[in-house]
């Protein structure tokens, strides 16, 4: 690929992907592949000689395409929502482009310094104090990995420098909701601390909150037994079902033990643009790190995982391995962000944060959200107005949980029911949702924030739900 | 941005990208930018209102190109090649557009099955058996860790469903060289296993190699104190150097004591697509794992770390928190990426790997990687050649460590002097060098393989070197 040929084909490729997205609401929105069909639609074995431009286009129309459930779609309402906003793609396009490579700060100064103000710019824009600081890490996975291996090292007062995890010291124990993520289980045994060191702590029957007295009662026990507790994850916005732990109370408890409060908001932090939204995660300034995914719901491409801290120095002694050259760094009053997660390589991801928030402006981001709430709220009163219908949970933003409960229907067979209907929904096309398992018995999630959704997609959906469950049980 | 104005302003972008790339030469290598200097010229508060695309092309040419070091300049030689190849960055353009997300296969089946087939295709140019199994990662430094919680899970029979790294077993200890990569010692520390857990085995004088008589003897010593040898990271071309550990002896000692072999082969791997090379990583059908990274010398774009294993069952127990979800995902015989890692969203990155590859061919990534060795053979046979100038470790790959030792310098005067004049050239924009530390003193490498160095840019290089140290003594 010479330069003017790169020339030539990046703009087939834009071209393409503009065609891809402006069809895009007339595709099924979940991929209908066999398994090992993609695999086998391409060479077992690379090619020696270059292959023709074409066929990428054909690849990607024939084969790529129809096996994507697209997280972009209007009526996409699985999982969470996916950013997929064109004013994002544009800076990743560039990133890309730029090529830069952020190893330390002189290897690409405008890397580190567009996303110290890139973040920031989201720390102003979801309402929280100049006290916290952030740094673009891949995922929420990853960033709650790095909280909970600062508040193990915390807890045992740097023993990384010494025998780790591998010492005499008393276990240091991890607590989270049953609600919580899966990722923070595997954080917590990817960090070390295994299974028994990790304790589910009970959630409120109404509002699937974390309860502070089953917290506060379980972190005494901990202490009654020799046990040190070491970290909190409170969850802003649980998978599920969008629960938010009451961080301010979960806050005080941790602080009686000296313990780290990491707060996963992945998807939910984006509602923090609206003032109105605030009041749910109450106690926020208490906590010492917390996770927002601006490619969420806030619109930037995947992936861009934001991880804000209160003291990123206490970041830094954790995970630099070179304090010579950090030391020196210091006085240069620079930020070295690989000393701020783990891969030492960090690619230009604040440049799709950037070109987002610019091209946007901060009201059409409220705006959308806002919309989106909108759009939840009214599902939520459409299904409880429906005989046979009904919401099974709190819907604080814009996911409804909704179970179809025909007459005689219970247990094994609802839960049969349920799945059925919602894969009829998913395999027609029309709409992808995620069936989840609420209280021991499965429901259907419909999680609005897809950028083009539209009340019309959302009302084709809800026709499309209870055609799906009536012709299930006819 | 709607869907017209994503068309329009997608171009201009394409248009941007191809002008800088078609520049890259003319413009300085290493970034000259003041500490701040960036961060003050971004407006500190986000835009409420949307902000022209102009805006975004006039802070590119002013602040931010400016504010690169260009890994992808044809006179770069620091740290290690990054992939820049204009094929690439096609793939990713596409990966953006698409909006793909790996979470379950079902999510997005051709980012997982593209994946194998093109880190298939990438074992099957470096000459590894069919048993290996690849997935893509972001950078080395996550793979390796991987590997190393691997490693802790298979000698501790998976403590991780128990008590983790906190129960009563035996302390599990990490062997490296003194020249692997800071990565390895950061992973090991991530992982738990503790600084006074993790050996640094001492290398042969001459090679820089690991000395197996040293590893071995490390390893009888903590068996004897009741230590348990649990992983050694060989190294394949170490960063100071390109130094080669003996992997197939290192196999051998690991093998006695049922310790786990990771290779770190993140930038020479790619010299395995030529036959002639392979012999420099013999023994590697022994190891358990690898990581080698197409983002540098094979011409990915970042970031593409390949992350390759000979039982992928190990990695699934030990990353998978859902195990009954697995069970019946093994019976559809479909890959669930998310377990092989530690981030559950995945990017669509094989698309990159495979533009690649598809547009180039392997016969011109192996003709890249030769041409690369004839620079690094040239280079260091004008500098042996020139009175003054030494070649201070051996050139198996592309790398050139180099020393100007003028008469009547020694210790640290020399250093001040090798470090003077690399900054030198590095401040001229002319090249871009490395400076590192080798046996205790000072010396420079430079590293050939960004995708358009021709001789006349090393020619002007080794001027520029000249020039810089020869005036430094005047």
């Amino acid at each position: 690929v010479t330069p003017d040929e790169f020339r030539a084909a990046g703009h087939r490729v834009v071209d393409w992907i503009a065609d891809f997205r402006a069809d895009l609401a007339a595709r099924p929105v979940m991929a209908r592949t066999a398994p090992g069909e993609i695999r086998t639609a391409f060479p077992a074995t690379p090619p020696e000689t270059p292959q023709p431009l074409d066929e990428i286009f054909a690849t990607l129309d024939r084969t790529i395409v129809p096996g994507i459930t697209h997280f972009g779609h209007p009526r996409f309402f699985g999982f969470f929502p996916t950013g997929s906003v064109e004013a994002s793609m544009l800076g990743d396009f560039l990133s890309t482009g730029l090529g830069a490579l952020g190893l330390t700060w002189q290897s690409a100064p405008a890397l580190t310094e567009v996303e110290e103000v890139t973040t920031d710019w989201v720390r102003q824009m979801v309402g929280l104090s100049p006290a916290w600081r952030g740094v673009i890490q891949d995922t929420a996975s990853t960033a709650t990995l790095v909280a909970l291996v600062c508040a193990r090292e915390r807890a045992s007062g740097f023993a990384l420098t010494r025998e780790g995890l591998q010492g005499p010291d008393a276990p240091l124990v991890v607590y989270a909701s049953a609600q919580s993520h899966s990722s923070v289980l595997k954080a917590a045994l990817v960090a070390g601390f295994g299974r028994a060191h990790v304790r589910e702590i009970e959630t409120d029957a109404a509002t699937y909150a974390m309860r502070p007295e089953a917290l506060a009662a379980a972190m005494r026990e901990d202490r009654g037994r020799g046990w040190t507790p070491c970290a909190v994850v409170a969850t802003s916005g649980s998978t599920t079902c969008t629960a938010f732990d009451p961080i301010a109370d979960l806050v005080a408890i941790a602080a009686e033990h000296g313990a780290w409060v990491h707060v996963d908001a992945a998807m939910a932090g984006s509602a923090m643009v609206l003032e109105e939204c605030r009041p749910l995660w109450h106690g926020i300034e208490g906590a010492d790190s917390l996770v927002l995914n601006p490619h969420k719901w806030l619109g930037a491409i995947f992936d861009c995982s934001l991880y804000l801290v209160r003291d990123p120095e206490h970041l830094v002694r954790v995970m630099s391995t070179n304090p010579t050259y950090l030391q020196s760094q210091a006085a240069a009053a620079v930020t070295t962000y690989r000393d701020w997660g783990i891969a030492l390589g960090r690619r230009f991801r604040a440049l799709k944060l950037w070109t987002l928030i610019h091209l946007e402006g901060v009201e059409a981001i409220r705006a959308r959200i806002r919309r989106d709430l909108d759009h939840a709220r009214w599902l939520a009163a459409a299904i409880a107005a429906t005989p046979g219908w009904k919401v099974v949970a709190p819907v604080p933003l814009q996911t409804v949980c909704v179970r179809h409960e025909p007459p005689g229907l219970d247990g094994e067979a609802l839960d049969a029911h349920t799945r059925a209907w919602c894969d009829r929904v998913n395999t027609s096309g029309v709409a992808y949702l995620t069936a989840a398992v609420l209280d021991g018995r499965w429901m259907v999630r419909v999680a609005m924030g897809a950028p083009t959704t539209e009340r019309r997609h959302l009302e084709e959906t809800w026709k499309a739900m209870q055609d799906a469950a009536g012709s299930a049980v006819r």
